[in-house]
């Protein structure tokens, strides 16, 4: 029998060639994205194309109102930094993180995984090339994969079932869109930036759009993504 | 300086007499309720009442659909067992769990309690006389609070500053009432049922009803809530 999954998808990177690599494990995928008031609400219409394109056999979008609750650039008239160095993204938690939002999202992949029978649950997060948001980090992975069993109805009667997967914690961003490439992710149908301009093309300057075209960069290929400035 | 806390705000005897104790505490308290679809969506009425009554600084009722998922008779068209006895309450996890509910509600908690400035956080759980939700257990609030703390950028920054907050944990349902009675709760204003009647009178069958009238009958006191059946 098909084991079934849960991937949480962006659209962007990291979550598109997580969906490829779960699909390539042989899971059943069910695509979860949210709309959350993020100012890069485009997204989601990549997402749902990635979702298309490999084959997930749901994708569903939850909305959800962070705005209500502001506190970050994505989320909030608070502008997304443009043109940071390597060095300062490197440092500190930005103003683009978006308070408890990954836990809030895994929250809703456990409850849409106890319905559906997945107790895999996929998340893209890294701690290599990232912005220092400290729910991408592996103890706080942990730290939820521990809840999850003690949350639900399934992680107590199956003693503990549910499983996070975080294969890309430990890779590069260029290792990342290497492995992608290798399982034919089309990273033209994917969407990075923070702050897209109102055609939807990418700033090229935000941290986001930064650190995908340096993994491009270093992955030795020419990122296919629309930008209105700063490719080259 | 006053102290900022989240109270999750259901309207129902136990999160109204959080927000007593709360209040009674010292704190500045911010109410949180959840219009996620539920049957008795009627509660959200009995919500913004009592965080009217009890002072609330604020309160906010986010929207998020968990009848997307479904898996409960709260979020479903699957009926509300009714008539059940208490040895069937007391027994296993019934069909009104909502799939990872208590971990949604208080990952917003944490997301609004990270953007106003609150590190403490009260819920209405009870281990004692309650419904079997795993959710409810005191292991399942140690794990969140260890995951608050590495989920967020104060529980980084400050060195693990969230606490939640569970008074009611180890008490019985009357001796709540009789807590809440003695902080001056109006319980006539506070609203239980799963399956109210379409004037939201309550149903005297459903498990949180005969919880309730368990409560109230063994406090030694009427309650004040208008049922269609079942009161005495």
């Amino acid at each position: 029998m098909t084991r079934k999954a849960i991937v949480l998808l962006s659209g962007g990177v990291d979550s598109t060639t997580v969906l490829a690599i779960a699909k390539r494990e042989g899971f059943q995928c069910y695509a979860l994205s949210f709309d959350y008031g993020q100012r890069h609400r485009v997204e989601l219409d990549y997402a749902a194309e990635v979702a298309r394109i490999l084959g997930a056999v749901e994708h569903k979008i939850v909305h959800i109102d962070l705005r209500a609750f502001g506190g970050s650039a994505l989320t909030s008239s608070i502008p997304v930094p443009h043109g940071r160095t390597e060095k300062e993204i490197a440092t500190g938690i930005p103003i683009t993180y978006v308070p408890a939002r990954n836990t809030i999202f895994l929250s809703f992949a456990l409850a849409y995984g106890e319905v559906v029978g997945a107790r895999d649950l996929f998340i893209g997060v890294n701690a290599i090339d990232y912005s220092g948001y400290p729910d991408c980090r592996p103890e706080f992975i942990e730290a939820f994969q521990h809840l999850a069993n003690l949350a639900t109805r399934s992680g107590v009667e199956e003693n503990g079932g549910f499983r996070i997967h975080t294969p890309l914690i430990n890779l590069t961003k260029s290792e990342i869109i290497q492995k992608g490439m290798k399982l034919g992710v089309e990273y033209a149908r994917t969407h990075s930036c923070y702050d897209p301009s109102p055609e939807g093309k990418a700033c090229g300057q935000c941290d986001s759009c930064l650190l995908r075209l340096k993994g491009f960069r270093e992955a030795g290929c020419d990122d296919p993504a629309a930008y209105t400035q700063g490719k080259n």
